[in-house]
């Protein structure tokens, strides 16, 4: 349930408001330099603090607690962790009673009768994205030679992102947006037949970050408007290279050697300022209320590194499986 | 590889041309009504014969090979195959120097070093959504009181299908689609924390099904330009009945009892009567070429009845995992 | 639940008396040459006919129906069916109120709420053990350079089989039987680290075939009687050839490059000629009844095909995932 | 690799010269107490201190990093470490280029290409079984109304354990022996059809345990022995009671409602006192040489309490797919 992948495998844990967050990376090969620094990057790529993002202030220092040995991987699994230090559960005990719109809340109370850790998501917590981050620098690591590369590159419709994040500020309104990511140098040949296509297993990683709700691939549903004569990429070269790239660089589920590509859509952050309506349990009726705390106006802001991550994650897996074959 | 399902599981084997298609169904219930007779609506609306789609006769009648018992399933795998009666490979032998665009022969070659059933599509072929389709009419059975809904509610960028066929006709191009899928009456709970959210399941099983290249829930990518306090959904009793949907059911991945609604974006058939631009492996250089045999010009017209079938299948599995913490 | 394996897949169906048994094999590489002549040695190794096995004439001819092209392995799914011909399901009519002693009937009745095919055994019986045979000859094949070698050593407690055999026969009751099991040319380090240890595959496996009540690797309950000073094996190359083998050829779970061994304890055929006692479901009390039919008066006699097979099986797993590591 | 179960899943990390040895256990249903307490007094029943046993210190103090709030499970994973503070690495360094007979130092060297963390065994080392005890009272808490209890039950073939550890120490050199397991409480019903027979599971993990080379249900290797007539056990109620008990509580694979038993061998501590030969990489000859560090002589005095969690987790996972079946 908390975990993902054939080969490359990750188990993640931990809650906003508890002790920590953190990963497990089982199946990553031995012999890989990796130390706390190399997450620098990544980690601060994600954090909070620009215009539209929550002024929280996030330490995010990993703690690599096994499988790094002489700051190289062992080829045991690797556990990191991340502490929780700045956390007001305060903030959220007047919540218990009417879940948030947009939230996991009232479906986390009902799937796990009550006992969930309510505070701030909890395990549902986009600060679990962390984990994710942390897991996809180790398999970047493996993916040499690949790059992925990810931008927030609407916002509220906007292509002007800044213009677009100063409205919403003005507004006090959340927004979302939409993420485009290419990956680049991948070989033939990745993905399986039928039920783990490219596509597939990279759509699975990337509908578990929160407020995500679509995703498609190359021309994706612009491409429901083509003819195909339009739409098919002429092979051009012996080495699959093709002429247009409609499909995103994946046919019938397998890397083609052409660039990687999927956008994703990105919902406003469901903690917004303004006033909403929601039940309250306790009072039995619908009841005005405002979400209270600091938040992301614009969650899609934190995104891109979260989608390189998770696209990372996925084809180093399916990278290893590909070369059981080899 | 050409599995998926954690406890409703399915394995999926056969090729176009060769002697049959078919799909293993483990984990299924004991106890439940099935025979031959079941599986003929769902497989009569995905065959073949309307305007626009292959004139190819498919008999497509489903032979239950184990699992069943006095017309009950037993709880024992069953395993339904499907006779290929109806191939030419003769129309496939000419394509083997030139990988069709749009379709997997350049990708299937690389991958399996060349030895790949190479004829119509081989295990990567379209046929094999009849497969999915039967497994769909099983777990159909286990969703009892839930009704999926999959139509094509758009074709050529068009909400007038028949126009669009017509003209798709008229033109001698193959052209796209939208379906658009409706579930109601599912409890709230489905879904799993974090990977294996019912977007994740859901989309991992869609992305299966060939030309599939977009998938949105809700409001999906239109909903990436409206304000949080629009898109958030006010929720107004106290089972979660929300006001409006455009979370299309699902929040933090969990399914909160209203409609749970996505669309998919069909890319327009790859084999399309126009000629085209291809790699020849044989003179080496690009050429022109026409994709021979008969074809559908919209495979998106036969597609909603394969995306209900994928989305009973995840929910199917998604529900006994949620009875078996219940 | 009636899959296993991780990239080496196989997932079984099939009863007894039903129309078929039959095996999917997923994850077999492709270009290796496979054909119906392939598994006729096994098969015929496994069949009945000898004295102390069944008098049942079961033609046993692989049928197989996918992911093989031109005689060479796709890379898709193998399947592989065998047709039950020769079966009397009247035979076991009268059994449905007495479960039979040591026999699955009185579980699966309950597991599966009465709905299992209790013909024979239905999905549980014995003959499912020819498709795990016929996953085997695939898995050998993947196997190459490595021997699997299994024999019955002991029957009754006897190494003398043949005598022990006759003996059966005059006293007209089943009996068991010891079976060990050799492979050579095993490269060092298959096996994964903790839960996947070489013994923990290969006994998830054996214990997979009916009546297997046992295994023990190397020196196994004999070597809780040595000293670690007598059990331990002295390194005595830089290839890691060690003077003994006590371990069986795994330290730690992985395999060290000698000679893996391992015996399996097969119980005495459940079905013997003599009366026994059971609980009568109509009539409410312990009554005395006998076993009719043709039945094996020691099925260990039919084991060690399917032991190699299940080692096999195993072995190519762990094989395909250490290449995804080199 | 380092994962395993179907719903109560575990997965295992650390290193015993390293930080922390940890495990997550996801798939535990929400609402069960858990609270550091409960772990007390199976981590002091796995404790060194006893003759026979290590001289090192554990302190063993379990930490619940996730899953866990207001001292109650909440349904997302429970992550708990156990830091390392008393390891002496420096006593292994020189072991680098000898390694030890009986011990994976030779295999996880080949396997992982030098680079796993070899000081103490590693992730290998019997320090993990710290975490398998660890979710084995969490699986001993879903498994409510069943008991399960081991012993060791013979000491170098001895049944007088006393005498035979003294004897050990007297000698100076490691012995082995056989733990006894018996389940009670059980329902019909737990285990999968073939591959995932409750023998299969069991065993699957038992032999993730250290040191474990043999494993039997009910008679075991003694039930190869008896004649069918003498081994099949007489069912005398309708609840499936039998009058003897030699299948060890399983038929075909399933549980039979009757105490589910099985023994296991535990080889002879790798590391014994006395002189052994090895090769040595350096000098590249074998060479005498002694283990130097604090150890067991007899390791399975500390295996009980580890057989009862393997099997807890196993059983634990089977009644949790029992019940999505119910």
């Amino acid at each position: 349930m908390n975990s993902i992948g054939r080969l490359f495998r990750v188990h993640i844990f931990g809650e906003s408001h508890g002790q920590v967050v953190g990963i497990t990376i089982d199946g990553c090969p031995a012999g890989i330099a990796l130390m706390a620094d190399d997450f620098t990057t990544d980690i601060e790529r994600r954090k909070a603090g620009a215009a539209g993002t929550t002024p929280r202030k996030e330490e995010d220092m990993p703690e690599i607690l096994s499988g790094v040995f002489n700051d190289t991987t062992t080829g045991a699994p690797i556990t990191i962790i991340f502490r929780n230090n700045n956390t007001r559960s305060a903030d959220y005990e007047a919540l218990r009673d009417t879940p948030r719109p947009g939230h996991a809340d009232f479906v986390l109370h009902h799937k796990f009768s009550g006992f969930n850790d309510y505070r701030g998501g909890g395990h549902s917590s986009g600060r679990l994205t962390l984990c994710l981050v942390a897991a996809g620098v180790v398999a970047k690591k493996i993916l040499s030679g690949i790059s992925i590369e990810a931008s927030l590159t609407e916002a509220d419709g906007n292509t002007d992102i800044e213009a677009a994040i100063a409205k919403a500020i003005e507004e006090q309104d959340s927004i979302g947006g939409v993420v485009s990511c290419t990956v680049k140098g991948l070989p033939v040949g990745l993905g399986e037949p039928f039920f783990d296509s490219a596509e597939s297993v990279i759509s699975h990683l990337v509908f578990s970050i929160p407020a995500i709700k679509g995703i498609e691939f190359g021309a994706g549903f612009a491409g429901t408007k083509m003819k195909g004569s339009e739409h098919n990429d002429a092979i051009i070269d012996a080495g699959g290279k093709t002429q247009t790239n409609h499909a995103g660089g994946i046919n019938g589920g397998i890397t083609n050697g052409n660039e990687l590509t999927f956008r994703i859509a990105v919902k406003p952050t469901s903690s917004t300022p303004q006033a909403q309506q929601t039940w309250n349990n306790k009072t039995e009726q619908v009841e005005s209320f405002a979400v209270k705390g600091r938040h992301d106006l614009c969650i899609a802001l934190r995104v891109p590194v979260v989608a390189e991550a998770a696209a990372a994650i996925a084809l180093a897996d399916l990278l290893l499986l590909h070369k059981a074959y080899k």
